[in-house]
C-alpha cells in the first residue's frame, strides 16, 4: 500500500510529519522491525522507536511474533498495523442504493450493507437520513468488533463543491445545490464523486498499481469517469473533470437530464441499455439482460453492440485527450462485458488506434457495484495513515 | 518566473540542489539582495553569499545596483541573472516552416529566426539539415551578443518517443519512425511535440498563471491540444495525450493521413478550413481567409462557422473530461477569432455549459504562431534555472 497523494498533509509539527513517515512504511512493509523501519526512514534506532511508541500509544499498531532479519544476531520484534483500532467508513448514495463499508487501518473489509431502493422519489433530505441511519448502524456494528471509526467518506453520483460540501448538481438523482455537509451528526465526512472514489476502489482493492494510469468507467444509471494518474485522482480545476457520461455519443440522440443531447448515457447508461433492450428498470434487470444476451435475445445484441460502440467512441476521445496505459470497466458492465467489450475494442482502435498503432487494453473490474464504497472507506484510511496526529493521545 | 515543475530534477549533490534553490529565488525576485535571499531561501547569509559567489563565478548572475529594503541600515547590493551569459534556443519543424529563437536567463528573445517553406516534399533528412543549419546561425548570432547558447529545445508536429528522440508518428509532415536526436551536432537537444511546447510558450509569455489550468489549442494544418495542470504540461501515460485534432468530429466526413474519418482537424485545420473557404493553401491564405471573413464572403463564412463548430463539440469533450479553468486559441486562430469564437462557444455551451452552468471563458493567444518556439527556448531556460550545475567551473 503507498500513499496515493490523494491526501495532501501539512503537518503542524515535525513529530506529526515524522509519525506519518514512519506509519506510512509500517503499512508497506509490515510486519517489520525497527530496526528495518530505521533504514527505510533514515531516523536513528531511538527515533524509530520513540515514534513507534506513540503510535502504539494511539493503538494504531501493535507489536507481533519474533523475526529474523538477516543471519546473525537477535531476532526482532515486527510491527504491524493494528487490526482492531482505528477504522474508516465508507458511504454511498447511489441514484437506486445506499452502502456502508468499514475497513480497518490494514484495509480489511470488515462490515459492508447495501439497501436498494430507489433515491430518485424521496428527497434529499429522506435519503440523507436514510444514509445518516445506515452510517450509525455501521459505527455500531464496528464497535462491536472493537474497531472505533474515525470518519466517513461519502461517494455521490453528481458534481460536487468538495470543499463547501455541497451536491451541485445530480442529475439523476434530480438534485441541485443540495448542501450534505454534517449530514452525518458525530462523525467526520468528506463528499466525493461517485466515479472518482470508484477509481480509487479499483486502484486499492482492484488492478492496482499494474494498471498504470487509467480510466475507470463507473456504469450505473449514469456514466463518469474516475481518471488515476501516478496514484492519483486528476479531478480538474473546479474538480469536475471525468464526466464521460456527457460526451455526446449521437447529436440526434435522447435528450439527457443535464440539458444536452445523444449523451454517452443515454445510450450506453443502465436504464438507457435496458429500456433498448426492452426490459423494465427494476432490480434484477441488469442480470435479466446479461441472460438474455447469452440466450442470443436480437434485442439485447443490438443494444449491447450499440452501447458498446457509444463506449468505444468516447473513450476514443479520452485516450486522445488523455493517453493512459489502461482502461478498466466497472459498474454493471463487468457480467455484460462478453456482448460489450468487442464492439466497444473495434470503435476504439478505429479512432486512436490508427494514431497510436495501439490502444490501451481494456479490463473488466472485479469489483463491479462496490468499487466506490471500497474506494470512500479507504479514502479514510489513506488519510489516518498520512496524518495519525488527530488520532494520538 | 517560477518553476513550473516541467523539468524534475534529482541533484547529484546538496550543494547542487542548494544552488537551484538560490537561483530559482533570484529568478523569481530579481532583483534581490543576498539578506532577502536568505530570508527567502532559510539558508544562512554566509550561505547564501558563497552560492551566490558560485553562480557569479559560473556568469549565471550579475550585482547591480544597491538598494535599500525596509527603513534602516546600509543598501544591500541587488543580484540579478546575467543577461549576457547563458542562453536557451528553441527550434521548431513546422509542416511549411522552420524557425529558431534565444532566450537569455532572463527570458528575453534575444533572436528569431523564421524560414517558410513547405516540409512536405522534402525528407526527414533535409529538413533535420536545414534546422541544423539556422540552429548553427542562431548560435552564432547569439555569440555575437555575448550569449552562450547551452542546450536546444525542438518542437516537432507529431507522436514523439521523447525518451529515445524519435518521431513516431507525424501524419501532417508524413514522418514515420524518424529518428531526431543527435541532428543538432555539437549542442544539447530535446524534442518535443509543438502543442505542448506552444502551451509552455503561453504559460510563460502569453496570459501566464491568470490562465489557472489552461488547454491551448495549437491550430495549425494540424490541430493539437497543451494540457496545463498546475504549471506543468500533462503529457499522460507514453506522452501522446492532447491529441484534440483527432477527435472526431464527423463521423461521415473526410479521411484523415491518422488512419480515422472525420478527425476535428480534416474541419477545422488550417488547409481544411481554407479548401473549405475556396482558398488554395500558401503563405498568404490566412491572411486572405480573414480579408474574405470581413468582406463577408459567404463561403469564407460558411467554413469558419463550421470551424468554430466542429471546434466547440471537441473542447466541449474536453471539457467534459479535464474540466480546465480556461481555453486559449493559438496557431492560426488568432486573427480569425471574430469569426470562430461565437460558433465555438455556442457550441461549448450547448455541452458541458447546461451540466455545469458555466464553460470556461475562451481567450485569444497574443503569441499565435511564434508559441511553440518560444516554449522550447523556454524550456531550455528552465532546465538551466532547475539545475545550474553543468554550467558551474
Amino acid at each position: 500500500m503507498t500513499n496515493s497523494g490523494n491526501v495532501p498533509v501539512r503537518h503542524a509539527t515535525m513529530r506529526g510529519r515524522n509519525l506519518a513517515v514512519v506509519l506510512e512504511h509500517i503499512a508497506r512493509h509490515q510486519p517489520v522491525t525497527r530496526a528495518r523501519l530505521a533504514e527505510l526512514t533514515g531516523f536513528t534506532k531511538t527515533t524509530v522507536s520513540n515514534l513507534v511508541g506513540i503510535l502504539d500509544d494511539a493503538g494504531l499498531v501493535v507489536d507481533g511474533a519474533p523475526v529474523h532479519e538477516g543471519e546473525r544476531g537477535r531476532p526482532g520484534v515486527a510491527v504491524s498495523l493494528r487490526a482492531d483500532g482505528a477504522a474508516g467508513l465508507g458511504l454511498e448514495v447511489g441514484v437506486d442504493h445506499l452502502s456502508a463499508c468499514v475497513l480497518d487501518l490494514a484495509r480489511r473489509v470488515r462490515y459492508r450493507h447495501v439497501v436498494t431502493g430507489d433515491n430518485r422519489g424521496r428527497g434529499p433530505a429522506a435519503v440523507l437520513a436514510a444514509l445518516a441511519g445506515l452510517a450509525g448502524e455501521a459505527v455500531a456494528a464496528a464497535d462491536g468488533q472493537g474497531l472505533a471509526v474515525s470518519g466517513a467518506a461519502v461517494a455521490l453520483p453528481g458534481l460536487l463543491d468538495r470543499e463547501n460540501g455541497v451536491v451541485r448538481h445530480a442529475p439523476n438523482l434530480g438534485w441541485t445545490d443540495v448542501p450534505v455537509a454534517g449530514s452525518l451528526t458525530g462523525l467526520p465526512a468528506e463528499y466525493d464523486n461517485e466515479a472518482n472514489l470508484a477509481a480509487l476502489g479499483e486502484l486499492w482493492f482492484g488492478g492496482g498499481a499494474r494498471l498504470g494510469d487509467f480510466v475507470h468507467v463507473s456504469g450505473e444509471i449514469g456514466i463518469g469517469a474516475g481518471i488515476v494518474v501516478d496514484g492519483r485522482v486528476f479531478r480538474g480545476a473546479h474538480g469536475f473533470a471525468g464526466e464521460l457520461g456527457h460526451l455526446v455519443a449521437d447529436p440526434s440522440g435522447p435528450p439527457c437530464p443535464c440539458g444536452g443531447r445523444g449523451c454517452l448515457e443515454q445510450i450506453a447508461g443502465r436504464d438507457a441499455l435496458l429500456h433498448a433492450a426492452g426490459i423494465p428498470a427494476g432490480d434484477a434487470a441488469p442480470g435479466v439482460l446479461a441472460a438474455r444476451l447469452a440466450g442470443g435475445d436480437e434485442r439485447a445484441l443490438a443494444a449491447a453492440d450499440r452501447a458498446g460502440r457509444a463506449l468505444g467512441g468516447a473513450l476514443a476521445a479520452a485516450v486522445n485527450l488523455l493517453d493512459p496505459d489502461t482502461i478498466v470497466l466497472g459498474g454493471v458492465y463487468p457480467p455484460l462485458a462478453p456482448w460489450i467489450v468487442p464492439p466497444l475494442r473495434a470503435a476504439l482502435a478505429a479512432g486512436p488506434g490508427s494514431l497510436r498503432r495501439a490502444v490501451p487494453p481494456v479490463e473488466v473490474s472485479a469489483l463491479a457495484d462496490g468499487a466506490a464504497v471500497l474506494g470512500a472507506a479507504g479514502l479514510v484510511i489513506e488519510r489516518l495513515l498520512a496524518d495519525p496526529a488527530p488520532l494520538l493521545p
